[in-house]
């Protein structure tokens, strides 16, 4: 039922964002022991494939939605994605951010012409304060994760994928709030030839692995890992795609995502965030049944402090 | 009366390098105000352009000189480009290397089936050691830039790079050892349409501009920069190249070398090495003069030691 939608709003959103390479590397195959392709969202505009969601759903709005603007909350790379698709579209973009949230991430909003909106710092004030923006502005809330175009759109990525390597076993995302990896379900399944997807998840937050043999969303209770971007919980729209289309979440310790983050940056020359590394660690760490496939990898995003390295 | 060598050469060794990927950044088009390309050498077998002259070099060997294996003696790219080229091609490889040398350097090249000779930390000590293993074993030695088989292989990355933007005003290339730029300024006059070529180097070890200055090769009396692979000095071979079809050397510091490298880890989400980013220092060091014109820098390399970035 979404295969109009997700050619649709790939043809949409194609001359806003990048079709970023498929890169390949001999030693990580090796290494691996499969056939790998890397689809590498962190050379996406803003440096990760949320630019593709923020695009997609913006560009759904109606004229006058647009005129008055689009609102979310988020201290990661959807406040910046949001912020840039605006942008380029010529629409405002209101971004509810923590006050303790880090400067630099506040400046790179403000640098791509986001309008910064800053609240205390927990879930209830942040919800609350894009409430009030939405509704003093009339701007359209734009969740990061569990609206149904921001999940076509994250497709977006694995449907390139597989129009390269039309003949890929798996595709591997990493899994954070259930956009990506639900996006990239509906494509492997419209796209791919028999293409199944598997999630890779910190076992410090593995909300997503519980949810899936609970069979209702799981909440974290701790949320301590390097990969930051993978912090927040499944939603109601991206969950029952994930439950039916999704095979399995492999979870990984925060030593398997430092170490597939080193090797990606050695090997390959690429510098990825942690987040995008636990997608290649999770094949790492179940390697052996997946010998002689042909594997994709969603590398979603390179947006790293350097100085905050974890090797 | 080099453009058929380098035709001939780009052919021969093409099934055994990678033709290298050709990036663009915006946002960094806006910070240097020119337009650029860059020649990704970084993605290159083994991390480094090094591979197209070492491959170049053992492939212009008669049959009975590959039998006996080449020789030559570097601590850095040049010894694991070697060792590489002469496996993929069924050839011995004896790299001499001052028992100084890191570990992980010395692991490299066994990795690359590269036959480790150690000996004394001083030039004297190299040379003599080299000359031995040329005389025990027969061995053909290979100099790392003062060859012109070397010298034509470097060149045919930027005869990739103008085949795939032709007009081009200019090239800039870090300078170590001459190999590269001496390639360059090569591939330039023969493929450029009025392709200049321009010289990066740190003020630390400005023996190429000094050289160009007095026109007789100088020594550097020290060495003191990250770029570590340019502490070498030009030779007779590519000398009289460079001194004719070479614009400028551009000098800069090490912190305009190590600002330029991390511009390009954050913006470009790419990994290169300190050495690779002195051209785009140069580069950034006089914009003004190179306004809206389009510009081709060479990274020569990726191999990093991640635990010791300059920033």
């Amino acid at each position: 039922m979404y295969k109009e939608n997700l050619i649709e709003s790939h043809r949409r959103i194609k001359q806003y964002i990048h079709n970023t390479p498929v890169l390949t590397s001999q030693q990580l195959n090796k290494i691996a022991g499969v056939e790998l392709f890397f689809k590498c969202e962190n050379f996406q505009k803003m440096g990760a494939f949320k630019m593709r969601g923020a695009t997609n759903a913006i560009m759904q709005l109606s004229e006058e939605q647009k005129q008055k603007g689009v609102v979310t909350h988020s201290s990661g790379n959807f406040a910046q994605a949001l912020s840039l698709a605006a942008q380029s579209l010529g629409v405002k973009a209101y971004i509810v951010m923590p006050s303790t949230a880090p400067q630099v991430k506040k400046n790179a909003v403000l640098g791509y012409g986001g309008i910064l909106i800053e609240c205390e710092p927990t879930l209830a004030a942040r919800n609350k304060t894009a409430q009030e923006v939405s509704q003093k502005e009339g701007a359209t809330f734009v969740h990061p994760s569990n609206d149904m175009n921001v999940i076509i759109g994250q497709g977006t990525a694995a449907k390139e994928l597989l129009e390269e390597q039309p003949d890929l076993d798996y595709i591997f995302t990493p899994v954070g709030g259930g956009g990506l990896i639900g996006g990239t379900a509906l494509a492997a399944l419209y796209f791919g030839e028999n293409c199944k997807v598997i999630g890779g998840e910190p076992f410090e937050c593995d909300d997503a692995y519980r949810s899936m043999i609970s069979g209702k969303i799981e909440s974290n209770t701790t949320t301590n890992t390097i990969a930051d971007g993978l912090k927040t919980e499944l939603g109601d729209k991206n969950f029952p795609i994930i439950k039916e289309h999704v095979e399995k979440i492999i979870r990984v310790t925060e030593e398997e995502i430092a170490s597939a983050m080193q090797l990606i940056w050695e090997r390959m020359k690429i510098v990825i965030e942690a987040s995008s590394a636990v997608a290649f660690a999770a094949l790492l760490k179940e390697k052996e049944s997946f010998k002689g496939l042909k594997v994709g990898i969603v590398l979603s995003g390179g947006n790293v402090d350097l100085k905050k390295l974890p090797f």
